[in-house]
């Protein structure tokens, strides 16, 4: 099934892509009970079961029109990527495609920081989710299958206790232009309160320095929706003055409810949904 | 550059691509003032301007990446489509992937819809934009290079006068399930009132029957943002009563603002930006 390696520079996307769908059934094989997909109608039904038979266009067509529903939010609930995705998600995260729209998600933010007229009383604000925003969990996915694997919160936990994650590089330039620009910085992460001191440190190792704010889950937040939790810490924001102007998130629970911020970032993440 | 037919199957997305390319310095030549670039940091500057000599996979990441940032709402506004996306736009728009993807936001939609509780008082609502969610203008603009020309109202309203637009096939079902389901169906578009009746007509003649209000811009409205009077008029139907549960749009001036649906679904369009 692999091509001769002649013609490389057109057909590698393509070669990579069939070589890639052999790994699937043996994914499938370690991890029986992950191996189920969300939403029927969403991918091609291939006869012999995705395993290996598909036509790589068809699966680079299906998948990035999956993505795109992702990342404009007209998805229902998942808990895991389509596993006709999983390599195509894999090559996405691990390639060009993931930086180049991380890069053109700062740029764009950043036109529109610059474009700011402050007030002057130090109340336009800024506001950063973490995980997947200013810090990348990359190498804690890359040994989960890149969100083919259900969501494991203890096992999740023990990698940001490690504040081993390292900075998303782009943000990391948005950050500090918004800072100097004289934005007021909030860091409004669902990771919970107990998880502070690592989450400072891993943030602090990594560049992010001098936010006004890091707010966490506390208990009572326990349970409530994202954009439920998000919400309420954006609203008391507004109640204590501040003018939210710019949100950035890799979730769309970082950034709709109310308030909204005059302006949303969707950082790309086709690895996992959060409600 | 144009590879020997062989293996069509793995190379056709790149020899199609490849021989697009080669059609932008035409398309430059006839109309030389609308062949300017929007944000020059998107897209990658090649040495030679972009005439046919970039490598057809960068191409087509670059163009991939905006147009995610587009359908994610994180582009600052834009006028024209990026020159070196011409072809790469003209290809999704005729190919396979604008039609799996406004599938898929029916599909999702559709699953909505029908989880919806409904309170018994005829009070729970779906609104529909028109040009590009309901009525597809694809026949327009194939004739003015799907988005590269800069808008013209004018020439716009002669299309829309002979009420030709076909129907997008996925919209119409949504609309007539959503319809059955018991919904109160408002259609909201940016067209102007004395569009009116040819609006009705073509509506109806392709399929799109029994909506409860079709409300176009009056004269108050005119220079309005869209964002501002969709909003307005949302905010008309929630004093009315009605909630408003799923909102269609191909513009995120159709969906964002106060009050926001509960869902909101994002229909595809690469071609132009309404802010």
């Amino acid at each position: 099934m692999i091509p001769t390696p002649k013609s490389l520079k057109m057909k590698s996307l393509l070669i990579f892509l069939v070589f890639s769908l052999l790994f699937v059934p043996s994914l499938c094989t370690q991890e029986p009970s992950n191996c189920h997909q969300l939403t029927r109608n969403m991918i091609l039904e291939y006869p012999d079961g995705g395993r290996g038979g598909a036509d790589p266009e068809e699966v680079i067509l299906q998948c990035t029109s999956w993505r795109f529903a992702v990342e404009a939010n007209n998805m229902n609930s998942w808990k895991t990527i389509p596993q006709e995705c999983a390599d195509y998600v894999k090559n996405y995260m691990l390639g060009k495609g993931y930086l180049l729209d991380l890069e053109r998600v700062s740029n764009e933010a950043s036109v529109f920081a610059k474009s700011v007229h402050f007030e002057g009383d130090s109340k336009d604000a800024w506001v950063f989710d973490v995980d997947e925003t200013l810090l990348s969990n990359l190498p804690y996915y890359a040994d989960h299958a890149f969100g083919l694997e259900v969501f494991d919160g203890v096992e999740f936990d023990k990698w940001v206790s490690k504040a081993m994650a390292p900075a998303i590089e782009s943000s990391l330039r948005l950050y500090e232009e918004v800072l100097s620009l004289g934005f007021k910085v909030f860091l409004l992460t669902g990771r919970s309160e107990k998880l502070r001191d690592v989450t400072a440190q891993n943030l602090i190792n990594v560049g992010f320095k001098n936010w006004d704010k890091l707010i966490l889950r506390n208990t009572e937040d326990h349970g409530k929706l994202a954009t439920i939790f998000k919400s309420e810490k954006r609203s008391e924001m507004m109640k204590e003055g501040f003018r939210i102007l710019g949100n950035s998130g890799d979730q769309w629970s970082d950034l709709l409810g109310f308030p909204m911020s005059t302006r949303s970032f969707k950082l790309p993440n086709p690895m996992y949904y959060i409600p």
